[in-house]
């Protein structure tokens, strides 16, 4: 049987994740832009500042006409106006002259440098003490010094923070470029799934994967569509998947409590065009029962029942399934995450890789996560938990005190 | 003059953002719920499960006919049924009986305890080997194990996670109350702003602030409201702070590159109905020309112009108050900002607070800060930054390798 093959490592996993790419870009309006990521470098379409701008509050001079200047010994110079913001000053600075001018101010003609309101006394109207000598262009950013016609300002695969929306606007560009946001379809299935509206009868428990794979999806960038709710049946199922696929980039099934299940929903997809079986099993727990394949250019998961397995997988493996579908370069990879030191002793298997719910807490400035323990399938320690805890495949465990890294979810 | 007395250190500024209380609340469906913030406690409306059920696939018996059970001495038990998924398993187990049994399948009559599958060999359809003794309720989660009726099972002032939002699901919640998110108007000023979409004369800039801004309060959950661009004029700004009043919690005024606009926001400012001033002036740079006052319960805001400013602020500062706003009892002050080693000596004036702009790299597993210099008021380095690090207001500068708190914005 070939499936049996597919038992993948995390790492194997992670690999496959990185093999799907972008999707295709549209254009965004940059009021809508924050968190999107960008499908094409930023070119700077102009010199940024566009004229020479004062960097101070203080007076525009020319540099010369300070030098030696010190408090015991100022320069005199004469006021010979003021520059106006927003407008091209129409006064010319003279030898001997200053211009009053405010941050951001344009340079008027025949200075080269402002003298910082600080280093100035006016004497009366007319008369300017300077009591500090300016180098040439101190003070003055030139036409280009921030950002130079056809600078790359930002780069394809950037996601974008309130200074890079604040940035595009700076340049004018009112629309960008973006990856499209994934489209993630999910379904639920299960004999003993009722909808969350329901009062489930003895036997039956409330669809709770809809809501926590949805909410995933949106806190990821993706964009989830909810298709349904299916009985543990080849027909509906088939058609719900089919349905699935023609509007989604990516489609997550969630459930198979049962052995039977499990099988089911790989029967099912391996009906479905181009079907290719990438992983069948994954060596971590929880999590193992997961399905992973291809249906042409587009993913199909298979995730185990129970909430808390499904979002270990959704976490360690469908986030970065989600940010190659939204063709993000960085994010989440680029730093490691932050660390705490272990309150007590962690058993596990050897052989897969554990992740344990931890509560996070500080005690003198570090963090110490505390592992939490229960019966298997509780969902109350799920919302307990401030992060997991990964237990290496070659490790029996891990020692109190040891450092760990917190994966937060 | 009263406001020469309100210049506020950083510790001072954020006791005053905590004295802002959240707003009111409001209905909101499970699907719209991921990220905000609970207004009051969520409690169980009944016991999770709601019957006994399985917590592995396997067999459901009376533990007590497993009792000695071995590998070379297994128990004999006769195979009397299956529980279906979804059902009251209508079957009831006898002494010396087995009743197949899946994950999350309900516990038949009779039946104390579920031997795992790895434990269970079939000799023929109906007599299984089972080689290892379970004790009473093993691998059962009996009704009110994971959650009872009337437990808290999430706190006013949680912000909700994709589990979070699960569990509600669970316990049949479609609808919850939450903190209304807060509304920020938000106002740029300044006689040499145009509009993002204008090509700007000399002597002009395009307004940065408002997409920066506006960014800003949809990453911190805010939502934002654009009201206008606002020349550097007593009444016309006077009209427009008025209006953004009506619709706003608090109103975020950037602008005063000059002088004379700086004094002209609090002009405009201490007309407003029951203004007090709370702030003018903070001791950290860049950000020191910040006021901060309150008309009635809400809160006005005067931002500096330059948008590097602008944003120093808006992080230390005014995501405080936005969570206070929001009603948040937790997120970002809970746990310590990441740390790293810092590149090389940085410089700072005493008796202010200083933001420094930084790269954030990785060496070998830990993250280094590297400094990001330029002339004041570039906003190129504010794209190449990753965060802020914070100089102590009595510190004279930071040396190589000393370890910085990153705060990444």
């Amino acid at each position: 049987m070939e499936s049996f093959f597919k038992v993948k490592t995390p790492k194997e996993v992670l690999g496959i994740m990185d093999g799907f790419g972008p999707l295709g870009e549209e254009e965004i309006s940059l009021g809508d832009s924050l968190g999107r990521i960008l499908s094409k470098d930023v070119l700077s379409p102009e010199d940024l500042p566009g004229f020479a701008r004062s960097s101070m509050d203080g007076y525009a001079v020319k540099a010369e006409d300070t030098f030696g200047a010190t408090e015991s010994l100022p320069a005199l110079l004469a006021v010979s106006g003021e520059v106006l913001m927003g407008e091209r000053p129409r006064i010319n600075v003279g030898q001997g002259q200053a211009v009053r001018i405010s941050t951001g101010g344009m340079l008027p003609k025949g200075a080269d440098g402002v003298v910082m309101v600080e280093y100035c006394h006016l004497i009366d109207e007319d008369t300017l003490e300077v009591n500090r000598a300016i180098s040439p262009l101190e003070n003055v950013i030139q036409p280009g010094d921030d950002v130079q016609k056809g600078d790359r300002v930002l780069k394809q695969g950037h996601q974008m923070r309130p200074q890079d929306v604040g940035v595009m606007a700076g340049l004018g560009k009112t629309k960008a470029f973006f990856y499209r946001k994934p489209r993630v379809a999910i379904i639920s299935t299960g004999d003993e799934i009722v909808g969350v509206d329901k009062q489930p009868l003895p036997g039956q428990v409330r669809d709770m994967n809809r809501y926590t794979l949805s909410s995933f999806c949106l806190q990821e960038g993706a964009e989830p569509i909810y298709v349904g709710l299916c009985p543990d049946d080849f027909e509906p199922m088939k058609a719900m998947v089919e349905r699935a696929l023609e509007k989604a980039d990516s489609v997550w099934i969630s459930g198979g409590s049962s052995v039977g299940t499990r099988d089911l929903t790989l029967q099912v997809l391996e009906t479905l065009p181009q079907f290719e079986l990438l992983v069948h099993g994954i060596s971590i727990s929880p999590g193992k029962p997961t399905i992973i394949g291809q249906s042409g250019l587009r993913s199909v998961i298979g995730l185990p029942g129970h909430v808390g397995s499904a979002l270990v997988v959704a976490k360690v493996f469908l986030s970065r399934l989600i940010h190659r579908l939204s063709g993000c370069s960085e994010v989440s990879e680029r730093f490691p995450d932050p660390e705490a030191r272990l309150s007590r002793n962690v058993e596990s298997a050897s052989g897969r890789e554990d992740y344990v719910r931890v509560r996070v807490v500080e005690d003198r400035g570090r963090l110490v996560a505390e592992p939490i323990f229960g019966k298997s399938g509780l969902i109350s320690t799920l919302v307990e938990a401030d992060a997991f805890i990964r237990i290496d495949r070659n490790a029996e465990g891990l020692y109190q005190g040891e450092t760990v890294k917190l994966i937060f979810f």
